[in-house]
C-alpha cells in the first residue's frame, strides 16, 4: 500500500479509538497533529476527532501527549543565553485583567527574563495585544529575532504568535472555533500550554479564572482546568503553578484597551485599584519565587513592592514600549493615549449597595462599545471602554454614577449603556466580595 | 451580518446543540444538509457533526427529517406514467446474497415496477452491481432517462446510483468512510432509506441482515435499524417492511461474482439451493403484496413460484440483461460468464457435522481472490468465487470437499483456502441451522 493510503486508514482507525472511548497512545496523537500540519490529513478527520474527544474526554496522559505534539509542531524556543531564569504568567481571560501589563516589566525590573507571547480579546474578554496596541506606534508583531533583541535589552518583551510557534495549535484552534469543539478543558489546555511551553520558559504562573465573566463558570470547572495545565507543564519540566483566581466582577476599575492601559500604569506606578494590585503582587511574588529570586512569597511580594516603590517598574515598562516603537511619552502623560470623543455616566437606578456585578454583561458591553470583536475580522476601537465606580460592596445613592462609558458611536453607547446598567444589582444590605484566590494548585515542591 | 456568516454562526450552533445531546428540529437537520449539497457548509462541520451524531444519537423524528432532506437533496423519481405499483428490495449486504438480481426479474415478470438502484460491494460483502457486471457488456450506468426506458420495456431495472439521486447522501457517505462515523445505525437508515425513496416507489420490502456475515452481528443491532428503517419509510408515506434474515453462514452456495449471477439464472428457473430460493419467495410474496398483486403472503409466494415454474422469471431476466447491453446468451448458456483459469478443493480436515461457517471470513476469504475490493480504487476480477458444498447442519467426511475455489491468482488462492478452511467449524454432532426468516417488522397494516 502506498504511504497516503497508509495515513489515512491509521487516521480513520485513531478517530474510531477515541469515539469508542479509548485512551490513545502518545504516537497516535502525534500522528493526527504531525499529520494535519503537514497537510497530509484533512480538516474533516481532524474535526471528528475533536468531536470525539470532546465528548469522550482525554486522559491526562493523552492531554499531555497533545501538549508536547501542538509544542514541538513548531519553534521552541531556546532562550539559554540569558543566565536568568525565564518566567512567564498567562491569564485564561477576564474583563478587565489587565495583570500581564503590569506583570512583565515588574518582574523583569526584578531581574528574571519575562518572554511573554499573547493572544487577542475572545468574546467578551480583552486581549493583551489589543491592549498594548492602543500606544501609539507599539508592535506586538515582531519577528522571533526582534523579541530575542528585545528580551537582551530590557529583560520583557510581549508579541503575539508567530508562524513558528504552535502551528498545529492556530489549525486545531480555528477548527475548534467553527465546529462546536471549543469547550473542553483538555483542548483548551493543550492549546495554552503548547503556546507557553514553546516559548522555553522555566516556570509558568497560570492565572485561572473563575465566576459570571470567566470562561469556567465555576470553582470545580475552573480547578479542572488548572489541574490539567499544571499536570501538563510540570510533565513538560517546566515548574507550573495555578491560582484560581475570581472573575465574578471585573478586575480594577478600567474595561477597555486604552483605559486599562491608564490603569496599568497607575498600578505600575503604585496607585491603582486595590484589587488589581493585589493580585499582581500575589502574581509576582510566584513568578519570583519560582524564578528563584525570592526564597518565599512573602518576600516575592516584597521585592514586588519595592520595584513599583522605586519606580524601577514603570521605568521598565517605558523602555519596553519605546523597544517595541511605542511612545513612551504615554508614561508621563497618559492623555497621549486615545480616549473616546464622549462620555455618559450609568446612574444607580436606587440606593443601597451593589450586591453583584454580571462581569460578562459589562464585558459585551465593552465590546458593543467597539472595544472588542463581535467577528473575527472586526477592527477594534482602542479609544472606547467603560470605568466602574462602584464595585461589589460598594455603597450607591440612588443617581450616583454606577460607571462611566468613554465612547465614540452614540448608538452603540446606548445599548452598552443599558447593558452596564443590567449588570448591576443594588441590594439592601452590605455583601462582602468574595475573595480575590480561590485556590492555589501545584508548585508545591518549593514551599 | 453578511449570508455566510449566518450560516457559519448557525452552523456552528446545530453542532454545539447535537454536541450536548440536544434534538435538533426539521430546519436545523435540514439546513445541514442543504448546506453540505450547496457548498456552503465545509465538510470539516460536517464531520465533526457527523461524529456529534454518531455519539449521541438521533431520535427517530431526527432519523426521518436526515432521511428526508437527504431525499429532497437530489431528484425524486416521478414514475406515475407506469399504472402498476412501484416497489423494490433493499438488502442491508452479506456474503452470498444474490436475492436483488432474482426478485427484480421475477417481481416485474408478476406485473409489478421494480426501479431498483443498487450499490458495490462493501468490505466483505457482495455488491449487485459488481455482480451484474460480470454479465459481458452489462451496463449499470444508465442515464435516469435510460433507467426509466427499461422499466417501461420492462417492468424491472437495475443500476448504480446516479448523480442526481440523493448527492447529500454521498458526500456524507464519503466522509462518514473515512471520520469512523459508519457505524451509527440513524445515520446508515438515513443513508438507505433517502436513496431508496428517491426512486418513486410505493412500498418497499427491507431484508436487514443479521450474523456473522451481516453488519449488524446481533439480533438486537438489526432489529433496531429494521424498526428506524420501517419508521422511516412509514413517515415519508411508503409501505415499509422489514425481514430480519439469517447471515450467519452464506446465502445459497455461491460466493463471487459470475458465480452468483450463474446461481442467480439456476434460482430463476426453478433450480438453485433451498435457501435462496426459500428467501427469494419470501421476500417476492411481500412484495406482490405490498404492491397489491397478492391479498396474502401465501398467495404471492403461489404467484411467485408460478412465475418461475413457468419460466417467465427467468424470461425477464433475459429482457433486462440485454436492454440494459448485456449478453442475454447467458441464460442459455453460463459458460458465457467468466470463470476463473483454475479451480482447487478446500478438503475437511475431519469427518462430522458442520457447526458453523464464519461468513465474515468467507466474504473476506473472497475479496482476497479478487472477487470484492480491499481499497475503494481495487477494480474487481469477476470471474473468481467459492462454491460452498457443505453448510451448516450437513455431514462431511474427511477429506471431502467443503468448498471449490476459482481463481486467477495460485498466491491469492493460498490465502482465500486458509480463510475458507478456518471459517468451517465441524463438530461430532449434527446442529440444526439456524431460521432463515428471524422476525417481520412493518407492514402489519396489511394482514
Amino acid at each position: 500500500m502506498s504511504a497516503p493510503e497508509d495515513t489515512a486508514i491509521r487516521t480513520t482507525e485513531v478517530i474510531r479509538r477515541k469515539r469508542d472511548g479509548r485512551e490513545l497512545s502518545r504516537a497516535e496523537i502525534t500522528h493526527l497533529v504531525m499529520g494535519s500540519v503537514r497537510g497530509e490529513i484533512p480538516d474533516y478527520q481532524i474535526s471528528a476527532w475533536l468531536m470525539a474527544a470532546l465528548i469522550r474526554g482525554l486522559s491526562r496522559a493523552e492531554t499531555a501527549a497533545l501538549t508536547e505534539a501542538m509544542l514541538r509542531s513548531g519553534e521552541v524556543l531556546d532562550l539559554a543565553e540569558f543566565a536568568a531564569a525565564k518566567v512567564d504568567k498567562h491569564s485564561t481571560g477576564g474583563v478587565g485583567d489587565k495583570t500581564s501589563l503590569i506583570l512583565a516589566p515588574l518582574v523583569a525590573a526584578g531581574g528574571l527574563i519575562v518572554p511573554m507571547i499573547s493572544g487577542r480579546g475572545l468574546g467578551h474578554t480583552g486581549g493583551t495585544l489589543d491592549k498594548l496596541e492602543s500606544i501609539p506606534g507599539f508592535r506586538v508583531d515582531l519577528s522571533l529575532e526582534r523579541f530575542r533583541q528585545v528580551l537582551g535589552a530590557c529583560g520583557c518583551s510581549m508579541i503575539g504568535q508567530t508562524a513558528e510557534i504552535a502551528p498545529a495549535d492556530r489549525k486545531f484552534y480555528a477548527l475548534r472555533d467553527v465546529t462546536g469543539t471549543i469547550e473542553s478543558s483538555q483542548l483548551i489546555c493543550a492549546s495554552i500550554m503548547s503556546k507557553k511551553l514553546a516559548e522555553g520558559i522555566d516556570a509558568l504562573v497560570l492565572d485561572v479564572k473563575t465566576g459570571s465573566g470567566a470562561f469556567m463558570k465555576t470553582l470545580e470547572e475552573a480547578a479542572s482546568l488548572a489541574e490539567l495545565m499544571v499536570d501538563a507543564g510540570q510533565r513538560m519540566g517546566t515548574q507550573t503553578v495555578a491560582l484560581i483566581t475570581d472573575m465574578d466582577q471585573p478586575l480594577g476599575l478600567a474595561v477597555g484597551n486604552s483605559l486599562e492601559v491608564r490603569e496599568s500604569i497607575q498600578a505600575l506606578g503604585g496607585g491603582g485599584p486595590a484589587d488589581l494590585r493585589e493580585l499582581s503582587l500575589e502574581l509576582a511574588a510566584w513568578m519570583f519565587h519560582l524564578g528563584r529570586r525570592a526564597g518565599t512569597l512573602a518576600e516575592g511580594k516584597q521585592l514586588a513592592e519595592g520595584l513599583i516603590r522605586s519606580g524601577q517598574a514603570l521605568e521598565k515598562f517605558r523602555e519596553m514600549i519605546a523597544l517595541q516603537g511605542g511612545d513612551p511619552g504615554v508614561i508621563d502623560d497618559p492623555e497621549r493615549l486615545p480616549r473616546g470623543k464622549h462620555r455618559v455616566d450609568v446612574p444607580s437606578p436606587e440606593s443601597g449597595y451593589v450586591r453583584k456585578i454580571e462581569c460578562e454583561t459589562v464585558g459585551t458591553a465593552c465590546v458593543i462599545l467597539g472595544g472588542g470583536r463581535e467577528r473575527k475580522e472586526d477592527s477594534i476601537d482602542p479609544a472606547v471602554g467603560i470605568v466602574l465606580h462602584k464595585k461589589v460592596g460598594d455603597q450607591v445613592s440612588a443617581g450616583e454614577p454606577l460607571a462611566t462609558l468613554d465612547y465614540n458611536s452614540p448608538s452603540r453607547a446606548t445599548l452598552a449603556k443599558q447593558r452596564v446598567a443590567q449588570s448591576y444589582a443594588i441590594g439592601d444590605r452590605p455583601v462582602s466580595a468574595r475573595p480575590l484566590i480561590h485556590r492555589v494548585l501545584g508548585g508545591a515542591s518549593r514551599p
